[in-house]
């Protein structure tokens, strides 16, 4: 593996990683980006492959930390860019001066059987939907599937907030009501339920112990009305009254708490 | 109360607004700004008063919706303003071309007993401040406290990730240990606890009826060394072992959900 050095931003290599910024590209050429240490050690530990990792010139180097970990061998190509061309790739305003591009699998391993699911309907923010994936894969979720209203989960923001988890997790983009029907074949006992401001239930009233599938409205519509059928029940969340709803990344990583607390509190 | 036009960025009163971007000059004046339809209308509904109101010019005038609302014999001043001069105060891209400046009263009503407290350590990322200061009202905290380290909870980002919380909740900037301390003489049974990642009890395990305070630590270093010795109990979230942590927010809410659950678990 050589090192090579790109001075100019208008070289098209680093034209090429700039146009990633834009969802058609990514998913056209199936890479997006991911910068920052933590992140690019959390992907050289994953099953993704990296295509390019992109240095910036004035940063030390010390590729021996990165060396110690088992993908290295993964990384096909490694430049180190100036700053002008660092900065056209990058979408972080402090940046640690390292970015790499990244492979979304055609066929990403799948768990057979995602007993606990979480789908996203229409969210826009993409803070909100990385919060979320990290959330999910902390309580326990198996797959997140992203409707297609919702934002791009391959953009810089959603990677970033997800902190890894997109790596780990599995998370896929699909039409969520043919996901919900094929989920509820495999699941004929399944609980699909969805967060609602002013459901009667309460969640923690309910069970949620059985596999369940938890969807999450878009901030400023809630749940696609096409959905709404196949919903068995909506939970609200207990709150005080002059509240009118939390903010869709609370409101789901409470209630994938609540459904991960209920899990642990039936094994014990 | 008459309306005035104010057409340009240069405009001495446009360019003080403008400074209330800065902590200071917020503080300096006790003021600053809240933006959106939304958001004014909590304004409004609240003890606060609104100082100046601020209308796009383009927007379509419409202040019957708001003359119904009680809050609003207390606005002092109307400016119409031209694009430029309102581009220079706004901080948001996609503007609804209305907004306030609030005055933060010296004296802002604080409950005599605040059972349920909320401590902030040196968070850095506004929306989680504001994210939090919303969940704390949702689960029934009755005062937040800043501490010395944490972004001004009253900066545009706070404000807006609050959701109106930041006028109905009392909110308070101070020494976290002074706080703490003073809260423990008043509640000699009381129960700091703070969240922390690899501590052995977890949140659904403890209970969390008795008045608490909940300290969350700054997202890059937790919890301040200055404040170990005043925290009764350290708490981790239940969570799957590959991820390290979750983010502040999430966690603060998780807890703040999981103490309001208990203690309406107790009350039932």
């Amino acid at each position: 593996m050589t090192v090579q050095y790109i001075e100019s931003p208008q070289n098209p290599k680093i034209r090429s990683l700039a146009r990633l910024k834009k969802k058609n590209e990514r998913w056209q050429k199936r890479s997006f980006l991911v910068e920052g240490e933590q992140l690019v050690r959390d992907l050289l530990e994953s099953e993704l492959c990296i295509e390019t990792l992109v240095l910036l010139s004035t940063r030390q180097r010390d590729f021996s930390a990165l060396e110690s970990l088992s993908g290295y061998k993964k990384i096909e190509h490694v430049w180190e860019v100036s700053e002008q061309a660092y900065a056209l790739v990058s979408d972080t305003e402090s940046s640690q001066g390292i970015l790499a591009v990244a492979v979304w699998p055609e066929e990403k391993t799948r768990p057979q059987y995602p007993e606990h699911v979480l789908l996203l309907d229409g969210l826009q923010d993409p803070g909100n939907v990385g919060t979320l994936i990290r959330s999910a894969e902390a309580f326990g979720v198996q797959e997140v599937c992203c409707g297609i209203g919702t934002v791009d989960f391959l953009s810089p923001k959603v990677v970033r907030a997800a902190m890894g988890g997109l790596f780990r997790l599995s998370v896929v983009g699909e039409a969520l009501s043919v996901y919900i029907e094929e989920w509820k074949r495999c699941y004929p006992g399944g609980h699909v339920i969805a967060a609602q401001a002013d459901a009667e239930r309460m969640c923690h009233d309910v069970s949620l112990t059985a596999p369940t599938l938890l969807v999450i409205g878009s901030e400023a519509h809630g749940i696609s009305a096409s959905l709404l059928h196949l919903i068995d029940e909506t939970l609200s969340i207990p709150m005080q009254k002059t509240v009118e709803s939390l903010n869709a990344a609370m409101a789901g990583s409470v209630l994938l708490y609540e459904m991960y607390r209920q899990r642990l509190t039936q094994i014990l």
